[in-house]
């Protein structure tokens, strides 16, 4: 990850996620320390961050901001509530920040809906880009894994929503992976061209049009096995099938997870083995390590937001603003912008064949 | 698995699959030593399938029946052409068996496409189901795996084939599993009411009103990683949802097991570790062993019909008989008919809703 531009700052709202502070703000440290022209931007309740800006070391303190918010949005609040209440809550500083060109970025753990419609609020959409969507990286055999998206913004997505995720993940993938034609996938439910829904056939139409146009790097369709075999660095998806795509893949490592532990806790010799393999399972427990993937971006908006998981640890988090500070370096959003005002064409497109028919 | 009916026989496709005979064949002769009472009809082509008519057990001979065919359908034959071209076929033949009630019901590894295209037309489906479901059983916490569907029979359905799959995969359980009344989750990308998209929501009223009815057991959404935690006996989707979550946990399998191989076989130490946790290892792979959940069911026909995997060997294809084999045992249509005529009922509440919206 080359050409990274200096000055970069980020935005954390260390109020959100599990563990709060605690979790945010050594990983924001270490964030600072692995990244020198690093600069961030905390959020968070006055009487909860204050002991951390005091015991801040004298080197960082240049690169550290400090913005007390009143109040925090619950995880269990509604978006629509946040939105309205919560004004003044460490989530929405964080996102004004962005706003305000105090930083070029934002990382939270706390509430997925009200954060997307916060930001959607404070920072708008994109010109072109109807509905924002959720993007993951999903492990698999590269080390970068295979970006997916969407995970659970839109559901009901149309064939050409789903041509606009295709066109926001291979803008990110160029930015954080400085992969310059991302392939992108269509997720369906066979290689076939005659396979699969409505919505998904017209939506491989599209991208085969915007593949010739240059517009994006279109693989053809891919199924789910593909996610790990990593066919192509981007999957494509409506966002209730990619959400049932993620939990089903979680669900399957728990469980895989559970199974493998139980194995090795059968009896006094299969703990023994496991004495001895334990070198061998920490490091495929490693190569499986979810926290890697942390950090999932809601793209489509005039501003770079990612999302942590609620339960981070401090290395997952760290991952999550790593990951932002490398779509901020190389420039996410112009990317996104120039990959956009080619869109329409395309969108003419479905609207001719919603006719015809 | 308890009460047994006598005279069970189920129609083998033998030509079916990678492995054709060299799989069908041991398969069913073990599967008859396991099942005293079962009878087979081996249906093939007369220069393949004699030499293994011929080398029968004699102990064997009274409860195997022999139907020759002329023709095989092939892997990538399209389901049309299998249907008009293919009469005299493996497939058409032993799925005849069940329409003539010399079997109670039939297994094939064959063209699933085929397979659903042929017995739908031969055996017809079940009234009241306007399309057959393909349902299938995944690996969970609970030994009898969690049943899901549909696994890709259908895209695009309506929250009244939902509904639909719903009676079936209740049917099927209580029939195999002999499970009184198992529990149905809907899967969705939220546990809370409000979230999924429109036919998700219609579905769950659907299924609400139908458990109040007591038609089913409706314990409400589910959400992937429920699947594996066997929250639910069944899981209800559309076609396209459960063959991406169905392909995806493939794909997350194989690169599972792929990851563990490669961290044993990284060095002369974790080789050496390896070797002493290999029982460890082999148990922990047959708790995952998707072979045990091998066979298919179609359902909502006038008669029983398993899909095997195309690659299932030879222990692989006896789980299928033996699925098939309890599913006959058990009454699987007489259940489904006695639980359909009262869903009308729930469809004029589909109509209703639309009618009123």
């Amino acid at each position: 990850m080359t050409n990274t531009i200096s000055g970069i700052t980020i935005a954390v709202d260390c109020m959100g996620g599990d563990h709060c502070v605690s979790v945010t703000v050594p990983a924001s440290l270490q964030f600072l320390s692995a990244n020198p022209q690093a600069r961030i931007v905390w959020v968070g309740l006055q009487e909860i961050l204050h002991p951390y800006v005091q015991a801040l070391p004298s080197s960082l303190q240049a690169r550290v901001d400090i913005v007390y918010a009143q109040e925090v949005v619950a995880m269990d609040e509604s978006p629509s509530a946040a939105l309205k209440n919560r004004k003044q809550s460490s989530m929405r500083l964080a996102i004004e920040a962005v706003k305000n060109n105090q930083a070029q970025a934002v990382v939270s753990s706390g509430n997925t809906g009200a954060l997307m419609a916060i930001a959607r609020f404070v920072l708008r959409t994109i010109d072109g880009i109807e509905r924002p969507a959720i993007a993951t990286v999903m492990p698999s055999i590269k080390p970068q894994g295979t970006y997916m998206l969407d995970l659970g913004a839109n559901v009901d997505s149309s064939a050409e929503h789903l041509l606009q995720f295709a066109l926001m993940g291979s803008a990110l993938v160029s930015a954080i992976e400085c992969v310059e034609r991302p392939s992108i996938g269509l997720l369906n439910i066979g290689e076939e061209l005659i396979k699969g829904n409505e919505v998904v056939k017209q939506a491989a139409e599209l991208m085969r049009q915007a593949h010739e146009d240059k517009l994006i790097n279109f693989y053809g369709n891919v199924e789910g096995d593909d996610i790990f075999k990593a066919t192509t660095d981007v999957v494509v998806c409506d966002g209730f099938v990619g959400n049932v795509a993620l939990k089903t893949s979680e669900g399957l490592a728990q469980f895989v997870s559970h199974s493998l532990k139980a194995a090795f806790k059968q009896n006094l010799w299969s703990r023994l083995a496991g004495l001895i393999a334990m070198p061998v399972l920490k490091r495929f427990k490693q190569s499986m390590d979810h926290r890697r993937y942390n950090g999932a971006c809601l793209l489509g908006l005039n501003g770079i937001v990612f999302k942590s998981h609620g339960s981070a640890d401090t290395y997952a988090f760290q991952c999550a603003l790593q990951r932002a500070y490398e779509a901020a370096s190389h420039g996410l959003i112009e990317r996104l912008k120039q990959s956009m005002p080619k869109a329409p064409a395309t969108v003419s497109l479905v609207n001719s064949q919603e006719a015809g028919q």
